[in-house]
């Protein structure tokens, strides 16, 4: 695509960098951007960059946050001692969207994946197994993608905790084998969540 | 949706306000974000500031440019006395794509739609009118999208000019009547500027 602008096409391919969207597109919301007032505009961009440049994960659980502690951790209102362990933090707003858990989470940041190269050393699997010990944790709730690596993961992390008396369970497989958890509705992301399962029942 | 970062949040809003982006994706876009380094997402927020404060238009043609002259009415090697007069940038860039004309262009920036509120007095047409006198500007190819709009504006501007000696054309329709200019493909668009008609066989 030729462009009559250096500034223009600069812009576009920005936007072209980001998944899911090709130069058309890009082109559409560059232009379309351009017609917007110079403060919205600055609003934009800034906003961005300030997430980007700000952004701190909580201390306790890995999840984004704008303070050394995340909103969920620091409200004693939930149940501190019920831990749903998730992928990454898309995960935790789907769960958070169902508005039936009333516990807190532990984003691992990844999944247990040998052929992408992802060890445990990667992942926040440490920091769960030391939560677990240090804060008497009674549950984990794994809410996992139920894949192969999803499973993986749960069998890996119940091993480093089986002398421990911390229930373990898993979110009932409400969502077929395969699925993304991130795109389940809100009532079958709900549902699997109160039909959870003892972990023995579910990893083979 | 309930975000735990304020940050995130004000991050997800901004992207949810381009057109075309939902919140879910918005939400994917700014974590994509939030994976990449810093440095490249400061590289993606300037290049949009930068491209809203400083951009231009071609003052002779409303086309986008960095300079005062667009690349294109600045090229000696196209025609200038060819002007191709289309509704807006994006068109401008579709045709370029075709690289099947080696004339000039004129924005019009809206087409004449008094059901929108737009009449002529909101497009540059006077300029168009000036150009075609004071540059003895010897064929207007119109390439509006072929719907009432379209030929209101031909209509309307053809009336302005009817005592110079310009010649006036328009693509032919290969395009079928309601359908965008832009999302044409390349050999259709090209194949219509080819096949360009004399204004007077087309509006009736
Ligand atoms: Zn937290
Ligand atoms: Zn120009």
């Amino acid at each position: 695509m030729q462009l009559s602008s250096s500034l223009l096409e600069n812009a576009v391919n920005e936007f072209a960098k980001l998944p899911g969207i090709g130069k058309k597109s890009a082109l559409r919301l560059v232009l379309h951007l351009l017609k917007e007032e110079e403060s919205d505009v600055k609003k934009f961009s800034d906003a961005i960059a300030k997430m980007r440049s700000e952004i701190k994960y909580c201390k306790k659980c890995f999840n984004i946050s704008d303070a050394d502690l995340c909103d969920i951790c620091a409200n004693i209102s939930r149940k501190q001692k019920q831990i749903c362990v998730v992928e990454n933090i898309r995960d935790v707003i789907a769960i958070e969207n169902t508005q039936q858990f009333n516990g807190v989470y532990h984003v691992l940041g990844g999944i247990i994946s040998p052929l992408d190269g992802v060890g445990p050393e990667q992942l926040h699997i440490d920091e769960l197994v030391q939560r677990v010990k240090n804060d008497e944790v009674e549950e984990l709730i794994f809410a996992l993608n139920p894949n192969i690596q999803g499973d993986t993961t749960i069998f890996y992390i119940q091993r480093k905790l089986q002398d421990l008396p911390c229930k373990i369970t898993t979110i009932a497989r409400g969502i077929a084998f395969g699925g993304e958890l991130e795109y389940a509705d809100e009532m079958t992301l709900g549902r699997s969540l109160t039909n959870r399962l003892p972990v023995e029942n579910y990893v083979k």
